[in-house]
């Protein structure tokens, strides 16, 4: 069995604590959090809590802690203090950034001894690993990403601050017939407000200046004023009711040509359609956890990202059941 | 600069010697082939060809051998054979064979000291990739494959040795309606009938009973029997215009199941359009070769697949460029 910790216990967390029990070579052996243990639930009661500060007297009890924090301020801090004591895999997803991170997290396994895998999940994650798979395979062609139909944290976040909003939720949607023409392999250049558009719920405040409100939405730079966007508004009962969720996915598509003269299309696609973005998120990190461990064991130790792991790694099955039943 | 040499010069052979010049850190060195080489002629004519034979005296000319012969015959001999002097690369694609293929190269790999990766393309390949990654992602969901629209040279084989078949070209096409249901997360079950259907274009010599031709398509056990089968007569001169190109592609989808009551659903969707289906995979192949090259470097060997390459070996950038550009 491969022993699982749980470091910081939100979406994500909850989402790692789900995926954890749909494998069965693993055990979640604690959770950790910045909050008081007992005033913590998790979804499965029988798991213990402890405050974070006690992690590192678990070394010797946990093969992989699973880092669930956020990328602005706590996984920069916190994966380089883990991986002192544990494999680790994060979900780092500030690109800009990864560099930076990487190195940091390197110098510290490599002394360690440990494995770090950083950067998991889908975008960055599985979405990086079928731009580059895709780029190798058609050397000549066009990389598109389109995200949606699904919620940006980030924008609702931006909406909720704007005076006399209550609450909000934004979507992403990819504009369709752009994606047609990229599927077609017409290799548009698509223009930011010709690849998604931004479609908004929003709860104002009794009395609020609705007029207002859509319209420092709709010229937010950044944000919403390069798109086409819409906003309705609607109740706080409506609001709870029908957009509880955090569905998510998107599309990555690399189109290339072959041939003499190049004369031959090629599409690649890799499409994801997610009801819940933490829950898939957490379960890409719970198999990458697995190959963070295997590797380990082999003696391996370092930062890691998806691109360096070969996939037979990921999975419970030995190398000739997989190529017996899946090659 | 890569050294390239191309065993076996059909359709796939030519695929490669495409695919080799989009790839600035490859070149070709040479073409081997059963036929006498001077009544070859390579797409760019100023690539030496030589006898299969004399391989074995380049053994210091070239880094990696791509083998293009077929499955049947060819390969299960010429990659055992090859792995004794080159590093090599092969599309070995009878799946029931794989373990016994694997185990051959892998014997005679070892004791060379090169590497021989087997069964690349994209079915077995980038399908078989997918279909593990999605489903240590997914641990609880189905498996879904459809193939086409695209041609099936053994269906069409199988059309030409009916009597008074002059030719003929079958394309395999994926039941829109159940991939529909697949894409939903219905998770449909589906029988052969369900998932694909079958379209043959069909040459009669002058005088030759259609009426029977087609009744013995569509009756044909394990080829057609289990299809809902159209089969259209029309002149070779249509045939040649308009069913020259060799198309393919299809679908691998992951429908998969997560949360603490399985209560959210996700879909993981590879799709690929292509043109050609022979140019197509040796550019699959020509990027594997890359990693033979690079693996080979590092001192490994023995017998590889696509389940055993870490990603970043297939490109030419280094890691950290890869980290920058596309993590």
């Amino acid at each position: 069995m491969i022993r699982i910790g749980i470091f910081g216990y939100g979406n994500l967390g909850r989402g790692v604590e789900c995926a954890v029990k749909q494998n069965s070579d693993m055990e979640l052996v604690a959770i950790f959090t910045r909050r008081e243990p007992s005033a913590l639930k998790p979804l499965y009661p029988e798991t213990p809590v402890y405050k974070v500060e006690d992690a590192p007297k678990m070394a010797d009890k946990i093969d992989v802690m699973i880092l669930c924090g956020g990328s602005a301020t706590d996984l920069p801090k916190q994966t380089p203090e883990m991986v002192k004591y544990f494999n680790v895999v994060d979900s780092f997803d500030t690109h800009a950034k990864i560099p930076e991170h990487f190195e940091n997290v390197d110098h510290v396994a490599e002394k360690s001894g440990k494995i770090g895998i950083i950067s998991v999940g889908w975008d960055p994650g599985m979405f990086s690993l079928n731009r580059l798979m895709a780029n190798c395979i058609l050397t000549y062609g066009k990389d598109y990403t389109f995200w949606g139909k699904g919620v940006s944290q980030g924008h609702s976040d931006a909406i909720r601050r704007i005076e006399g909003v209550l609450d909000a939720k934004q979507y992403t949607i990819p504009v369709e017939s752009s994606l047609e023409s990229v599927r077609k392999g017409e290799n548009p250049d698509l223009t930011t407000r010709e690849k998604h558009t931004r479609l908004c719920y929003v709860v104002a405040k009794d009395g609020a200046d609705k007029e207002r409100i859509e319209n420092e939405i709709k010229t937010m730079p950044n944000y919403f004023a390069d798109y086409d966007t819409t906003v309705n508004f609607i109740s706080k009962e409506e609001l709870d009711r029908d957009h509880k969720g955090i569905p998510h996915g998107g599309v990555v598509i690399r189109s290339g040509q072959t041939g003499v003269n190049k004369e031959n299309k090629h599409i690649i696609e890799y499409k994801l359609t997610l009801d819940s973005n933490p829950e898939f998120t957490a379960s890409v990190i719970v198999a990458y956890a697995r190959s963070a461990y295997r590797l380990n064991k082999e003696g391996q130790k370092g930062c890691k990202t998806v691109f360096d792991i070969p996939p037979a790694y990921l999975s419970p099955l030995s190398a000739s059941e997989l190529r017996k039943n899946l090659l």
